[in-house]
């Protein structure tokens, strides 16, 4: 089976060199940008196809912006199996019967490469035969992977950015706060890691503590009286969202 | 060195059995709850006193509440340094002069045991004498440590709050949010590991993603209109946040 890529960021990137690495065959490479689609069909061994109907391939993984999805649809000859990485993407507004979702639940980031274990993959498929493919992909590779409907994926999707852009927003305005008093980061590196490890225990209802959780209000003032304007109001609608949590 | 602790919560016995463990002598619990108190005294093989005035001791940890530190400041006996593990209170708002702080910069769970540089401390003293001892006794059981005024120490306490509180709590938000579609939270875990892993590498300004990063205002919309009035509050509220701080 050939295997083609549409784009050439970090999601294509980082599943191509793992399919390659598995043995799977990588036959082209498309992308807008010319000089990162080169590169990594360069990288791959394979060749770059600047029209994407020119590819080769059984199935194209289209790792691209959700816009450029919906643009592909329109775009591509229904010559062979396709599957999008978009998590938030809706399969049944795409006209093509041949198109599945193949989403990985995770953050990538450009030089950083993920363990096989480490990517969860949601797929989806209009046809069952696509269905069927994109598992036997994900057993051969060895991800983790789960079947999904775009509205399931969808709410995955809507956590994963609870979990990892909230929560690493959250990370930064406390880096902010710290970097203006010259303080240490490393400091909290303990604090953050026992957070984390925390909930291989107790869900995060149970493991809730701080002001908030015991309605410490000599705390809770004294720190929105600490924080610039944009923080506490970050501070007072989080506190409010954990005191309505934990109401009898 | 008699030490001795006022307390018998989840950082009073985390770091009784640590100092003992490490060989120092524990000469002491006292405890509003005398339950909890005499199970710590007889864990540790020592005395439980009812009354705090009559625990012998060269230096007395005092691990209890905030407010339990101001009323024990006007209780105590001036006959023994006295150090308190409180993050939010004020020092110099306390009377006597043999106070100092002993403030483990980390979250205590029953029953969870975290390794000694899983535990910072940051400690402060009235008397040089006394932080002199706090420092000996950090570098003689092997946490790392700090010297913090108080205005430092909150600012570490108020980081901390954004570090465990708010996290905790939006992670809380995803979990009810899969739970009430059967989904699986297992499936984010590598997510959330590696949103924290790559900290490591990044700053989280750098390390920031999603459709707030790149004003995906589409996304946005489909994501509010899946959640419930408080999700929606915070969801606007942070990606307003992220929004703001990518402004140029």
């Amino acid at each position: 089976m050939r295997i083609a890529f549409i784009g050439s960021g970090k999601v294509a990137t980082e599943l191509a060199l793992i399919f390659q690495f598995k043995g799977l065959h990588i036959s082209g490479i498309s992308s807008r940008n010319q000089e990162t689609g080169k590169e990594l069909a360069d990288k791959l061994n394979c060749p770059f196809e600047e029209n994407p109907n020119s590819l080769h391939a059984d199935l194209i993984i289209v790792a691209t912006n959700d816009d450029s999805v919906y643009e592909l649809d329109q775009q591509l000859d229904e010559k062979q199996w396709l599957a999008y990485t978009a998590g938030a993407v809706d399969l049944h507004q795409l006209s093509g019967g041949n198109w599945g979702v193949f989403y990985p639940l995770q953050t990538f980031t450009k030089g950083r490469h993920l363990g096989i274990d480490e990517i969860p993959l949601l797929i989806e498929a209009k046809d069952p035969i696509l269905s069927k493919i994109l598992a036997e992909i994900c057993l051969h590779v060895g991800f983790q992977f789960e079947h999904c409907s775009t509205d399931e994926r969808q709410k995955y999707h809507l956590a994963a950015v609870f979990v990892n852009n909230f929560v690493n927003h959250l990370l930064h305005r406390a880096q902010v706060q710290l970097k203006e008093s010259s303080l240490n980061w490393q400091l909290l590196s303990p604090l953050l890691e026992e957070t984390i490890a925390k909930l291989d225990d107790y869900s995060a209802f149970d493991a809730q503590t701080g002001p908030a959780r015991r309605s410490d209000q000599r705390t809770i003032e004294t720190h929105l009286n600490m924080l610039s304007e944009t923080d506490q109001s970050v501070y007072s609608l989080l506190t409010k969202s954990i005191l309505k949590s934990y109401q009898k």
